[in-house]
């Protein structure tokens, strides 16, 4: 089952917003319908966005053959709809490329984006779960925040596909996956995709996760990332900076798994990354259920920066890149 | 209006589940009722703790006037009702050593615990915000995580008194109420309370903390204790570690207050405190809403240790104890 594809010429999805309750799949037809299934998170995850951008330049196209201009406009909208994550606009862009050499090739192109994240995942949960084992034996818990499974990407994923991976060696013992405030990616989607996957897990509330790698639960955190900057900062879901520093005090590796395409040379560090806020009522309202008084205000940044400090390695589809932090309990310089 | 007091013949506390919605008084006039306000969180807080156990003692001694086997186990029972806040205990504690004297001084124990929380948040109230005015100028921007204020004391309470009264004096910008996960204290109780007070604020989820003061929008952390050891290790409600950790990296002052009783001299560090591990379905639900597919199993430590090295100032109602680390960004070791 895919998460996002390109279905009798129109974007097909799972509809995100309606896990783990119900699995909905959803056509996007036009420009305006996939703008606002991004922006809402009915498609999420920075590989699945690369896909649904340059899938999205096809609908542009099609629904303006004959303005270039209006065509144009669409293309734009849909590559801002968010502002983090790079591989949306990078998606937009190489299908956009081929907008002078006619829909046939536009679609092409953006087909090739679909395929790349597919090899990409299978070739990251390889080289990844290589790493984890090298790092932490035979018996690894692993601490996860978000999502980054075969939802957040057209199958497999990120962080979550070496997971997935661990487990079919046999060398997993538990994956915690932090529950991600305010949307609950990690509670609500990857709680789903492992209990489909048979890997046994435990829900944790987002401020637990540094207490439990101090007590010794967790063996290494595994994350995904929205872009990764030339300094190798790494810009994910709101959260993931407080697990970073989490895994520096206990000595545990911090692992990032992104593709390539993730990886932003163009911006220096994270201070140079646009970071959206989003609407306060997320942060206020769960479901039906207020969380705060009536009128009260929320900030709510949906991502964060990790200093590449932090980071013990990335793991890409081409390389393994150790980063700046050593990884062992003893080599440990915050202890 | 107290949050918990001595009123014709039983305790009478604001039931702490129904808030912010309702504002509901509720009459306990057996230690059963007692024990289960305690253990579902009806009251809670370290010094409302430490008041409930010694008012709870007079409860005891009232319903087995003439068999002190079963007066002492109802005893046990209250001091026993949730195990990390050594407020609790001592409460109990101090109410009980009077039971040879009769009904009238267990009283008289139990409202002098009561009445010396009162006085003990107003000097902490006072010395905290000279601290804070010191250390961060005329204009604070505070984080603070949890309930620490009148909810959860019998008035004034500790780190969210010094809120107020750096609210008072007029050197407050704004308060960040973590939300605090599970059970949503900061976004429920503080930003209800700081809502009545008057004081601006805006809710975050709690992995957003670290980030915010990564970003600069955070002068100064200020939290409750639920128990100090005697090497100043702090155990707090869960989350409290990530947000230490995330001002020890910002560089900017991590404060405790807390009244000497919850200063347990006879506990070495956070390594030798009972963590309470409470009901997965705290984290698995949200109100009435599923958080998580069916069938999911989670972790839920109630509380977390933060290594002392991480706290710039211990603030009680009789001193401030300048705890381990530097509290300026220039001066700060992990910079």
């Amino acid at each position: 089952m895919r998460s996002i594809d390109w279905v009798d010429g129109a974007i097909e999805i799972i509809d995100q917003r309606r896990l783990p309750g119900e699995v909905v799949r959803r056509r996007l037809a036009t420009v305006a319908e996939l703008v606002d299934a991004v922006r809402s998170l009915a498609v999420r995850g920075a590989p699945a966005l690369g896909v649904a951008g340059a899938l999205g330049v096809v609908l542009a196209a099609r629904e303006h053959p004959d303005d270039p201009v209006a065509r144009d406009a669409a293309v734009r909208r849909i590559a801002t709809a968010r502002p983090t994550a790079v591989n949306l606009a990078t998606g937009v862009a190489r299908a956009a490329s081929r907008l002078a050499d006619g829909p046939e090739a536009v679609l092409a192109a953006a087909l090739a984006v679909r395929d790349e994240e597919i090899a990409a995942s299978a070739a990251m949960a390889a080289s990844g779960a290589d790493l984890v084992a090298e790092l932490c034996g035979a018996s690894a818990r692993i601490l996860t925040h978000c999502n980054t499974g075969g939802l957040a990407a057209v199958t497999g994923g990120t962080a979550l596909a070496v997971v997935t991976e661990l487990h079919r060696r046999g060398v997993l013992r538990e994956v915690i996956a932090s529950e991600t405030r305010p949307l609950l990616q990690g509670a609500r989607l990857t709680a789903w995709e492992l209990a489909q996957a048979g890997v046994p897990y435990r829900v944790a509330t987002d401020g637990a996760g540094p207490y439990l790698m101090a007590r010794g639960d967790v063996d290494a955190v595994l994350v995904g990332a929205d872009r990764i900057c030339a300094n190798l900062d790494v810009v994910n879901k709101i959260g993931t900076y407080a697990h970073a520093l989490g895994a520096a005090r206990a000595g545990i590796p911090f692992i990032v798994v992104a593709p390539e395409s993730t990886i932003d040379e163009s911006t220096p560090d994270g201070g140079a990354v646009p970071i959206e806020d989003r609407d306060p009522g997320e942060v206020l309202r769960f479901g039906g259920t207020a969380a705060a008084p009536a009128g009260a205000a929320a900030v709510n940044p949906a991502f964060d920066v990790t200093p590449c400090d932090l980071v013990t390695a990335i793991v890409t589809d081409r390389r393994v890149i150790r980063a700046g932090r050593l990884h062992t309990r003893a080599g440990c310089p915050h202890r």
